[in-house]
């Protein structure tokens, strides 16, 4: 299996100021084309530990990927250390990137400066895959086997992460054409409302009769589920959708997508596939999950607005929450939050609705009533139905973890009614 | 100025499948304590990688922070490799960590496994500090000079953030017990309103004119705006105060808070200071700032509620807005924000409000009304007034930095109205 290091260059990591998301996007890009990360580094704008830390690295791996460090300033030098490793005796102009930097920059209004220009040029020591996503050219150096013992390809991608994950796909391509590597087929499918472990047991007589090569990986998240990926270095698609299908006759409504999507994504779409309209009332989750729904391109078309009702008189006088009923079961039951999400739904006439009420914390529990206890209420023409959550996390993870249990309730609602 | 090496251990990280955010914390505390961080690596739980990575990190640098891999299964090998590297013999069991495992588990309602008790076991060559927040202690491991050079400390923490960044106090207060570190001071300003190149002109006579030793860094945040952070290693609080004191003459109402802050952390201390009440009414910000204003501990004493009006039907109907405002201005419009932000004052009956509309993309501008523009509306008894920003991010940057504009706006108007 090749094998890859990956190299920030930046003071902006190392003094924590900025943190450095690239180098996962590259890792699961690589990954998923078969390529073993083995390392990830981060060093300052410093020449001599740039030189020293990606000289160890290319002598190990037979890709090194840099990010970071090409800006126009005088502080970024990864282009110049670059060019002495490689022993560029002159430069060279690539045209391709210089027209995109005169067309980023008009675009903009700017006018073109010198700085602008040279970010076009590059060492003749390296290729050059133009970035049509800003004025930094992707540049490739490609060692041969005397110089370290084996080939080596050296990768330097712009440092904005946009630009660097907008990159990726051309420098996987690069490196597969340039490298034997073994094609790999991968299905990801979503699932929420079970933790690791518990869908791991679940789904482990299936797990372990999975045909030889191929392998399940688990990448579970707070918001979005675990997501688990099947892939195979020599499996069929088909055979990969043979398993899928196994799996999906155990998990059932576990599973919400076989895309690589979140809650409000498939949410997103039952809704607008069906022509139907969604609104929500919010108390505990403060907005999280209107921010959410309207998260996605698009969602004017089926969010028609939501309310954060923190105080009682807005549950009352806005939503329309009988008093009677927070008098009787508080605002933290599953009176409320029926009545909310029933209110909420008539306010704007949506077709669905869903509603949260609980204690996120840090404080405000109390022995009957704790802190981490949420109801979730979701509502539609066909009835409204409750739910009720004890977390014990922090309030900020409280009030993720509940946005995503009414997100999915609210799924598994719309899937039930919309059935044909 | 004595140098450190962060080193992250853990497949989850070298596999993409989870962000590395405990270097940054670390790089921030060592940084305020007038430590270099010159280095950042990840590897995976790799006996021969472990061991090679941290020898050579420990030949450079005095410190070396390792954090990761301390778990109780099989897989995380960290603390079996730090025994082999420190030349251990034996195992002994810290019984002020074993105390706490108990406690810890007892709490959760487990029963003590093996397991479990292993945790509280260290190898013999190294110190221990307890670690309250979770099962795995953190290690010290002292070489003496002899070894590489220079005298060096390895720090072990535990790679679950919460407990590692809990363990930053103690690690701080033992290399600065054991190194001979000059005490640094510092005083954190928060700015919001001027970019970070903007912000430096502004006050660039200010900062050269600085007394020897004092440094200044920018710390720039979409959501809170620019940090501003003033360091010396020989001044005293009050010579920084003196200084402070001069940049505020200078920037006025930029700056928002002294201390650490985030913008709705501020708006809430003044909302609460004064008895004052909030509510919000969002379209294009969709939430976010009913979010971020209740994502403050303690939030429901101010914020009465928020309504995220996608639809205008919503924006008639609940918020007031009326139709001949839509039809004439349309929805994106300073009229619309206006009768937006007095709709929900009157509404949930708070003292002050805010309201966004515009247009976040990625489609569904027009020449006149471009993707990126946002109406914000703020309003109080004492008026309403309302402000347009044009902006030229993605859908997720266009509807943060509207929201921290909104955020700020209202934080002005508070300030003013409640000046005595």
């Amino acid at each position: 299996m090749i094998k890859a290091s990956i190299c920030t260059i930046g003071d902006e990591i190392l003094i924590g100021q900025v943190i450095d998301t690239n180098s996962s996007h590259i890792s699961q890009a690589l990954e998923s084309a078969g390529i073993k990360v083995d390392k990830m580094i981060s060093v300052g704008d410093d020449h001599d530990m740039i030189i020293d830390s990606l000289e160890k690295e290319l002598q190990k791996n037979g890709i090194v990927i840099v990010t970071g460090g090409l800006g126009p300033t005088k502080d970024d030098i990864t282009k110049k250390v670059l060019s002495e490793l490689s022993g560029a005796t002159t430069w060279k102009t690539d045209e391709r990137q210089l027209e995109i930097v005169h067309r980023i920059l008009s675009a903009r209004g700017l006018d073109i400066l010198d700085i602008n220009i040279a970010q076009a040029s590059v060492p003749d020591t390296c290729e050059v895959i133009p970035n049509r996503l800003g004025t930094a050219p992707i540049m490739v150096f490609r060692f041969p086997e005397s110089r370290y013992g084996h080939r080596a390809t050296l990768y330097s991608l712009p440092g904005v992460p946009y630009e660097a994950i907008g990159s990726l796909n051309d420098v996987i391509k690069d490196i597969k054409a340039n490298n034997n590597i073994s094609d790999i087929c991968h299905k990801t499918v979503m699932t929420f409302g079970l933790a690791e472990s518990a869908l791991s047991k679940k789904i482990e007589d299936w797990e372990d009769s999975l045909p030889a090569g191929m392998h399940l990986a688990y990448l579970p998240n707070q918001l979005t589920g675990v997501r688990l990926r099947l892939s195979s270095y020599n499996a069929s698609e088909n055979a990969l959708e043979t398993e899928i299908l196994k799996l999906k006759a155990i998990i059932g409504d576990y599973l919400y997508s076989e895309h690589d999507d979140t809650l409000q994504e498939c949410v997103g779409r039952l809704l607008a596939d069906n022509n139907k309209t969604i609104s929500s009332a919010e108390s505990c989750t403060g907005g999280t999950i209107s921010k959410l729904l309207t998260s996605v391109p698009g969602s004017s078309r089926y969010f028609l607005g939501g309310i954060t009702a923190y105080s009682n008189s807005v549950k009352e006088r806005v939503l329309g929450v009988p008093a009677a009923i927070i008098d009787r079961f508080g605002a933290v039951s599953s009176e409320c939050v029926a009545a909310m999400a029933e209110g909420i739904r008539r306010l704007t006439g949506s077709d669905y609705s869903v509603s949260t009420s609980g204690i996120a914390g840090p404080g405000g529990g109390s022995a009957e009533k704790p802190v981490g206890l949420v109801w979730i209420g979701v509502s539609s023409q066909m009835g409204t139905e409750t739910f009720k959550v004890q977390y014990k996390g922090d309030r900020e993870r409280n009030i993720e973890r509940s946005s995503a249990f009414a997100l999915d309730a609210i799924r598994k609602k719309i899937l039930l009614e919309t059935k044909h």
